[in-house]
């Protein structure tokens, strides 16, 4: 009845609800599902469920689930596996396949290597039409994907795309070499998958051949998967701006998680007591007037809101590449005069707030000009630190946004509590 | 020249180029390049540099750029057009295009009727393979981008789709009914693009017919527009957590940009003054104890950061639909045990940083609980407002960032101080 209710669900819907579902309801389904179970679904898991669901799955089920997929899939399934895991998968596969994935698992992680598939229709150049349309109604093993023919010299480099939708729509004698869409990219096999994905996008490619050193086609990489890469890309960089790890999931259990935020807040440890130390330095100007007190948190976290807005802007910019060499300086600009207007417009309101409040016009001075201050200072570091990491080769989002808040916090507190020690006592 | 040395580079590239001189440069370089340029990259410029750049072209350059695009790109292109731009590019395109292009805008913004393309390839069900390639033969006129045959009943209703890979790899005889791919997605022609991206990206579609409400084929969307949409909405979260216009573009000029960045900042700054009203409360306990005054931003800060990290795995798990119903309980529990956990772990830390600082054992125990006590609201706070955001009907990112750190920050200062005060004096 289970068997009967799941098969029409897609194994994308499968995977999800046992994803969501806790770790004992999910041993106790898979071992319910048991000898009938379609595990297509092993694919669409995340790494920690899959991990678990291996291990529950009898070799002949996961056998039956590797069989038939492109090599691109069983790369992805496979590579981040135990060894042991992945020989299991290895040894159900035939030879050809197997040689296949051991071939791409040499390439690095994140490369078009790893992304590609070894299958690929490919055609000599001077086929025509007809002669395309015989070879694929011969051959009985089609990749699931394939949205070009790819039109390969004598030594196996490819010249050529020919879209599948203009051979349909083309007489059987017309040359393949003669319909050519323009402008063939092709990619390294080297290349990072997150440049393969860029390419992809901007380029508004369906299908890209993917060559090594040589010039020699390798492969073929498809959109979907570079579409898989593109949000895996944003999401990284969110994760990575909020301190998260990328590989965090929903699915992992509490101990997993603490261990993982850990560190990244152990960074904000150190940057908090940080300020605590300039802060220190001021106790006495504080002990004499303890307004200062209540209002020093304001200017620290007006700048570092500040600062977060800039930085986001520019770890999106340098990941989709509107941010280079050629517009930074105006960015920068751009980004400290935004940082003065917006600093100008609250400090007019901060400084009549606290004049207000504490009936001091000095103390809404004060306010007021550390208030410019940090968010000019809020722009600069927004900016400038996230093209520092990039041009060091960092990621710039890993890391940048517990310096930019240090910075704000810093710069905050001194300027308001020494403009305040300066002009009040 | 200039032409000569811009002929090969892809629209796209162009389109960066121009984005990212600035704006003088701009209208000189298009004055300069004059009546030979290939409008094609107005299909790839940010909003605000293609208004501009449409007001220096004439109309008869536009005209050429718009008349041989799909549907799809010139709802693209003239949906956030002012009245009158748009009326120039729907003058310029044949009748059947523009009824199409008027059409498509009828439909809501953000949904499935205005990212389909309105051209596609059907085939009665009677068909055989022979009859669906000798019919494209003949056509002079397909769209540019086609993966798959729709099939349709006498009614005009989607009723299954054929590859065009295995469309050539068939003989000729067999019918196109017996050769339909399993499970057809047809989309609603009202569903929004989010969820469109989302069927796409969990389903790993290539190309899916849109349907109107009595379920006739209207359209069909392909993976590459899916694929922009998938990206704009993981940049969407991204920007918004960090209170930041989903619209900002990094050519934006200084003013638009203190513009658009001032509204989320005015919020954060009711939301300091806010915190800076519970310190007030506590200031006679500064006063007693200045110490206190240089150790409370490092509560409120462990808090704020340990609830980014909360908010932004609950904000992204939503979007990609692996938090719902079924694991809410769960994860709650999860980001309160982990917040839990750190905090018991930073309250160890911070309490003997405190004690050795300061030399009060008591004040180290105040500043442990108070963390303990803030890293366990931030993680409730940090899951429970995004998942009350989205039961309400509004974007959980939007403005989440505010309210998470408005509670951690009052969280952190009125139990540090508070249990100071009661503690310590
Ligand atoms: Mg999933
Ligand atoms: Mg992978
Ligand atoms: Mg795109
Ligand atoms: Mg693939
Ligand atoms: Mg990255
Ligand atoms: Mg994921
Ligand atoms: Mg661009
Ligand atoms: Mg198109
Ligand atoms: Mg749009
Ligand atoms: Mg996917
Ligand atoms: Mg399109
Ligand atoms: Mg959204
Ligand atoms: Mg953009």
């Amino acid at each position: 009845r289970l068997i009967e209710t799941l098969e029409p669900v897609h194994p994308a819907d499968i995977a999800d609800f046992i994803e969501q579902i806790g770790p004992v309801e999910r041993r106790n389904l898979l071992t319910l599902w048991g000898p009938q179970i379609d595990a297509d679904f092993l694919f669409e898991l995340e790494e920690g469920v899959r991990d678990e669901v291996m291990e529950i799955l009898s070799p002949e089920q996961i056998a039956v689930a590797v069989q038939e997929r492109d090599t691109d899939d069983l790369v992805y399934l496979v590579e981040d596996m135990e060894e042991e895991a992945q020989e299991a998968v290895l040894d159900a596969l035939d030879e050809a396949d197997r040689v296949a994935v051991e071939q791409s698992l040499q390439y690095p992680e994140d490369s078009a290597g790893r992304l590609m598939q070894r299958h690929v229709v490919t055609a000599p150049q001077h086929w025509t039409v007809g002669d395309a349309i015989d070879f694929m109604r011969a051959s009985d093993d089609l990749p699931d994907q394939f949205y070009d023919i790819v039109i390969i010299d004598p030594r196996h480099k490819p010249v050529g795309e020919v879209r599948l939708g203009k051979i349909m729509a083309t007489p059987r004698w017309v040359k393949l070499a003669d319909m050519m869409e323009e402008g063939l990219r092709t990619i390294p096999v080297d290349q990072t998958s997150a440049d393969v994905a860029y390419a992809f996008n901007q380029y508004h490619m369906i299908q890209a051949p993917v060559v090594d050193e040589n010039g020699r086609l390798v492969g073929v990489i498809t959109i979907d998967d570079a579409m898989d890469v593109l949000e895996d890309e944003a999401e990284e960089d969110m994760m990575r701006l909020a301190g998260l790890g990328a590989e965090e999931e929903i699915t992992d259990s509490v101990w997993e998680t603490t261990r993982q935020r850990f560190p990244w807040l152990g960074v904000n440890l150190i940057t908090a007591v940080f300020a605590s130390i300039v802060i220190s330095f001021f106790e006495d100007t504080i002990a004499a007037i303890v307004a200062l007190a209540v209002l020093m948190p304001i200017v620290a976290s007006m700048g570092g809101n500040a600062g977060t807005q800039s930085l986001t802007v520019a770890v999106r910019a340098l990941a989709t590449r509107d941010l280079t060499g050629s517009n930074a300086y105006r960015v920068v600009r751009r980004e400290v005069l935004a940082g003065l207007l917006n600093g100008l417009a609250f400090a007019v309101i901060i400084g009549v707030v606290g004049v207000i409040w504490f009936g001091s016009p000095m103390l809404g001075v004060v306010l007021g000009i550390s208030m410019v201050i940090n968010m000019v200072v809020a722009g600069l570091a927004g900016i400038l630190i996230p093209i520092g990491l990039e041009k060091a080769g960092a990621d710039p989002a890993l890391a940048s946004g517990a310096f930019v808040t240090t910075v704000t916090d810093v710069v905050g507190f001194f300027s308001f509590l020494g403009l305040a020690g300066w002009l009040l006592l």
